[in-house]
């Protein structure tokens, strides 16, 4: 039930599929152990070339006793692509793509790398934002925490997983008079809502990614 | 930086408000240990009343070891709402509504209760999609793996976080002439595409979520 039909499912490690995926997603969920237990973070994450920077605010109180060892951690990265109605209920799936990135994450303290990785992070909200605001002062640099994982490192493990297409019925459920297909699903953007206390509330339209 | 201001993020364990977290929100990402490192992955969640299902098929060669013990699972939920474009690169922040559930979860093994389960998650896919498709046989329905989580159970812990509204600028930076505001963002359904290999390939719309 719910099972991807081995048909269209595939996992890869070819690395310009995995950039396309971590560079079209927005969040990640950072999974590590802490205290003896699992724990699945959601956060922005941005790639510079084959290193991953995850936004690590929301950990720094869990991650602060793991500080300055690496930290294993599990980072994955999922898009929902549609939703696929079988005839049967077994058959019922969901199209994504996923990619799940198994590593030892560290703390970036070089400032100029850190400063680097904002940028980054910044621009996956708006394109060029990180030149388009006021850029962070060394306290607010310092106050953040941000976390890098060497995609190339030896002791990375990097797969993406994919269902793609069309249901994948059993033969004898074909001429059951049930509908099959696909309902494709995207996160979209609305239009911008200009915070109230900008002087001249203008149109100015954002580089939106 | 990217730090979600504290006047707009709140954390609640207001019951009804969970819920409608769980239920619009499509996916979930399963936190465990396993072979000591984390692992995180994203599969269909449905909620019955207090108890979160979660279909474990691709967990299920990971999670073989554990049962029939119940496994330490962290849940996650996540719904991203907005991006926050703020003045200050600092400030720059996602909107969204996450809620994040630590417990032990079991393996449904009752087939009465896994077959609510599984109908429960197909519903997901649909609206009571269970009952307009072949419902499983006992050998699908055994082929499946199903986690339950109990919400109230005292060893679980729910928490919904969520940060809402506008960016949140330091005053020195409002006059600084940047834009700012809220890129309202949310998942939405494309057109329906019907299987190529339906008898009939009609208009027949299925009922959506």
């Amino acid at each position: 039930m719910l099972t991807p039909s081995r048909a269209v499912q595939r996992v890869t490690t070819d690395r310009a599929a995995v950039h396309a995926v971590l560079d079209e997603a927005l969040t990640c969920h950072v999974g590590f152990a802490a205290e003896g237990r699992p724990h699945v973070l959601p956060t922005l994450h941005a790639r510079i070339g084959e290193t991953l920077y995850v936004h690590g605010s929301t950990a720094a109180r869990l991650l602060t006793a793991a500080r300055p060892e690496p930290l294993p951690v599990c980072v994955t990265v999922s898009l929902l692509d549609g939703l696929v109605l079988a005839r049967s209920a077994f058959h019922h799936s969901l199209n994504y793509r996923s990619v799940i990135i198994h590593g030892n994450a560290e703390y970036v303290l070089d400032s100029a790398a850190k400063g680097r990785a904002l940028a980054a992070l910044v621009d996956r909200v708006g394109i060029d934002r990180s030149t388009q605001c006021r850029p962070p002062t060394s306290k607010e640099l310092a106050a953040t925490a941000v976390l890098a994982l060497d995609l190339d490192a030896e002791s990375t493990d990097v797969a993406l997983k994919a269902r793609t297409g069309p249901p994948n019925d059993d033969e004898a459920d074909l001429d059951s008079g049930y509908w099959a297909g696909v309902i494709p699903v995207r996160l979209t953007a609305g239009s911008a809502e200009p915070a109230c206390d900008l002087p001249t509330p203008s149109g100015l339209a954002p580089s939106l990614r």
